[in-house]
Formats: C-alpha cells, structure tokens, sequence
C-alpha cells in the first residue's frame, strides 16, 4: 500500500506542476517563473499541511520530488501549444491533484490521530493550497474561493474516506474510491456549471 | 484565569470569522469562499505565531475553534443584511479580535520566556496576521499597510501589557485592560480619522 | 568564520529592509506599513527556511534583528529622496540581500546534512522569498517571477558554493566568492538587459 501511495504522491506532484506551469505560461512568466509556480503548486499544499502538523517536509526528506516536478514543468513547456489545444488540460491535471492529495493528506492526518475535522481540514489543505498560492503568486482571487464549488468537492471526498476506513474494504479501493469519486464529481460539476447556491440578491 | 482566556479566544475567534465572512461576500464569494476565508481570519495569526514559536497548532489540538469559526461564518451568512446595515460591523468584529488576539499573543510569547520586543512581535502578528491573510487571499492590499494606524495600536497595546505584567495589578485586569485599550484606541482613531504623520509631499 | 556570517546577515537584513521600505513608500504605505514590509523582506526567506527545516525562527532567538531591520526601515524613510534619486537603489539593496541570504541559505542547509538540490532550494528561498512576500503584500506580482532572472541567478551561486565547497579553499573566500558572484552577476544582467530565452510566440 505504501508503494501505492508513493506512486499517487508522484502523479499527484507531476499534475499539479504542470497546472502551475500551465498557469505562469498564461501570464507570460520566464522560463524560471513557469518553474518556481510549478514548484510551489505541486509542493504548497503539503508543505502547509507538514509544518501545521510538525512533520518534516517531504520533498526535503525526499528531494527527488524536486526532480519530477521539475520534469513535470519542462514537460508543460515543451507541450505547451498540444496542452492548449486541449482546453480542458489544466483542468484535467488540476483535479487528479486534488483528488490525490486530499486523500493523502487526510490519511497523514489519521496516522498522527487528529480529530475527524481536522484530519478534514487537513487533507483540504492538502489538496486545494497548492492551487491557492499559485494563484496568489499570479495575483488572481484563488480559483477555490469563487468557482466551481472546488473544496466542497474536496472536503465530500474526505469525508467519504473517513466512512470507507470504517468499513472492511480492502485498502487499496478504500483509498482510491474516494480520490476518483473527487475526479468524477469535479468533472459534472464542471461540465454541467454546477454551483453552490446564491447567497446574494439576484439582479432582476 | 486559563477559562477566561479561554472564553476571549473564542470571542475573538468567533469575531474574526464574522469579520472574515463580510469581507468575502462583500467580493461575491460563494459559500465555501465565505466560510473558507472566515477560517483563515479567524486562525491565520494564532497559526502563524503557533509555526514561529513552534508550538502545536491550536486548532488542530482543540479542533472545537473549526465549529465556533464555522458557526461565526453561517451566522454572518444569515444575518448578512442586518450585519450590511449597520456599517461598522466589520470595523466592530476586527476590532475585537485584534485586541484580544493580540494580548494573548503577547501572553504566549511571554509563557515562553522571549524577550521583550519578539513577545510584541508575536502579539502584533497573533493580531493582524489573521486579516492580512484576508486581505492577501482576497486580492486586496492589507488594510494594516494601509489605513487606521492599525498595528500601530496593537503595538500600543502589547507594550501596555507588558508594563502591566510589572505591577501588582490582578491578572483578569492586567489581561483586559490592554485589551479595551486597543479596541477604544481603534475606535476614536476611526471616528476622528487619525492617521499616522504623512511622510509623502503634498499636492499643493 | 561564524562572526563574518553573523556580520553579513546585519547588511542583508539591512539592505533588504532598506529595500522593503523603498517598495513600501513608492506605494504610499502609512509608516507603520513601511516598517512591516521591511521586517518582511527581510526576514520573511530566513523565516520560511527555519519553519521548513523545523530551526528556531533566527529572528525570535536573536531579536537584535528586529532593532537593525527598524534601523533600516528608518534610514530608508530619512534619506528616501536621496535614495530615490539614486534610481538603481532599491536594485543595489536587493542584490546585496539576495547573494549573501542565498548562500547563507545553502550553508544552514549542509550544516543539516540536506542534499545539495535541497540545499540550492533552500538558498534561493531564504535569498528570494523576502522579496516575494514583499510583492505579494503589496500586491504586485513577485519580480523574480517576471524579470532580470532573478532566481536563476540564485541557483548559479548556491550550486558555485556547493562546488568550492569541495575544493581546499579558506572558507572565507569559499563564502564571499560566490555572494560577489551572485551581486556581479545580477548586475551585468540588469546593465544588459539579459533575460531568459522566450518561450513564447514573437509578434512580428
């Protein structure tokens, strides 16, 4: 299972680095830029979940990390116009980093025995603060905070893996059933422009 | 006392997520933006001096302060136009919070045996920190750079602390002396629009 | 050895304050903000270094910081006509923080027995992430992202002190080689208006 992880981690890591870099290439950032944004994007989530909880950070226990997400940034330079073309890209990879790290970081916050919210909160951070500082870096509102009801998303499929770890299912499909189900759900979300409700008056 | 401080954690917990959440919907956030900026307000200064001073962070070893902040957004959320009509709501919330946050700040850094100027420094960043997180998150430039002599005043009143701490004074009124003295110094500062000496020419 | 660190980081915590408030007053901050972007930028890389290597924060250990970054913060506010009229000063102060924070940055980081790629990043973090909070409380986007190859520069200096690290020269020299590298560097590549290959389309 460990291994499993490991390799979602990197999934998770090379996503999210070519959804910043595919961010900082919109806003027209240098060759250094597109890398930092990369960077940060696939590492900020969890690097804010390490420090709140004391652990040490990971891509400096394992900085091999730091290779493929910077693989991950030249490969999104190099595919740039293909990546494009397909304008649903960033979405694509955006959400299967979502998805990943919320869970892994929920299941971070379980083997440290915090309390079902915060192990929540957590795994939200996880997923979801990457895109947050890459979108502060780039000086955009975060995306999280206005669209596509992104950590509602997040904080269901969280919470589905604490029900999942109740029961009997094998590990594994514990795991991933509620990383596919945030994929699945952001996808009709996104395809169908389902929102949260109106709080503001409509203008009519 | 450990109850009382308790009890002014909440309050200002609770107050900076009122602040948070009129913030976000007066930038037409949706629910989840509300409540998430709410949180950031209400925790991001006790989160970043509980980081600093290395400290378990307190709302993952009390995570009752994720209610309290979720409740202090929902209630925002529905009393939004009784909150919009009176117009200093927002000024009124931050306020508290500043005060008290900033004291047990200051407080914090004293159980820990820093000096004198870091334990103002952590009580000024325990204060304000939670708003410019807002602030930045929000895409504005911090009000505290900017309006109100804000931290100046927390400033003020970490130091009043800190000469209290000396005297003989009990220590609920040592606590909340600062405390008031930071809120009504905000106030007649904003009634009578006092800002700091202008350093910039004028245009005239 | 350990006094001439000590030395170096007081003149880039200076220069970096004097940098910081520079930024602060070209957009009209109140003293106070002054004051707090300065303290940001320079200690805001060596604060993000100590938080992700779990060090105590420097600042919070040796508050003498806090007393040479107000100092800076105040020099910058008394002569900021005459520092303005020197165009290229904010650039000077910034430089000057960023090689000798970047190698310090590196140092901290073998001194923990991290691998070089996390030591290179650990570098350019405590020599460049000042400047980037300074940006993002100000509300620009971070100019190492944008222009004059900032970071990059960073990277050729920490991986050239990595590099004579492994070599038998006085570990002076082997300290200051590679800041005077680093300041000498920026320089030609701001005289010259270098910048990074484009990747993006001409519009010719």
């Amino acid at each position: 299972m460990q291994e499993v992880i490991s390799i979602l981690m990197i999934i998770g890591a090379f996503s999210f680095a070519i959804s910043g870099a595919l961010t900082a290439m919109q806003k027209k950032f240098d060759i250094f830029g597109v890398v930092i944004i990369a960077f940060t994007t696939a590492v900020g989530g969890g690097t804010i979940r390490d420090i709140l909880i004391d652990r040490d950070v990971f891509w400096l226990v394992e900085p091999m990390y730091i290779y493929y997400i910077v693989t991950g940034a030249i490969f999104a330079i190099i595919f740039r116009k293909r990546l494009n073309y397909l304008r649903k890209t960033l979405l694509v990879f955006d959400t299967v980093g979502l998805g990943l790290f919320t869970i892994i970081g929920v299941d971070i916050g379980l083997s440290l025995e915090l309390s079902e919210i915060s192990c929540v909160v957590v795994g939200v951070i996880t997923g979801s603060f990457g895109g947050v500082m890459r979108d502060v870096l780039v000086n955009d509102i975060p995306v999280i905070f206005r669209k596509e009801i992104y950590a509602t998303i997040s904080i269901a499929g969280a919470s589905l893996y604490l029900v999942l770890k109740l029961t009997q299912l094998n590990t594994t499909l514990t795991f991933l059933i509620p990383v596919i189900f945030i994929i699945i759900l952001r996808f009709i979300v996104v395809y169908f422009e389902i929102s949260l409700p109106n709080i503001y008056k409509k203008h009519n």
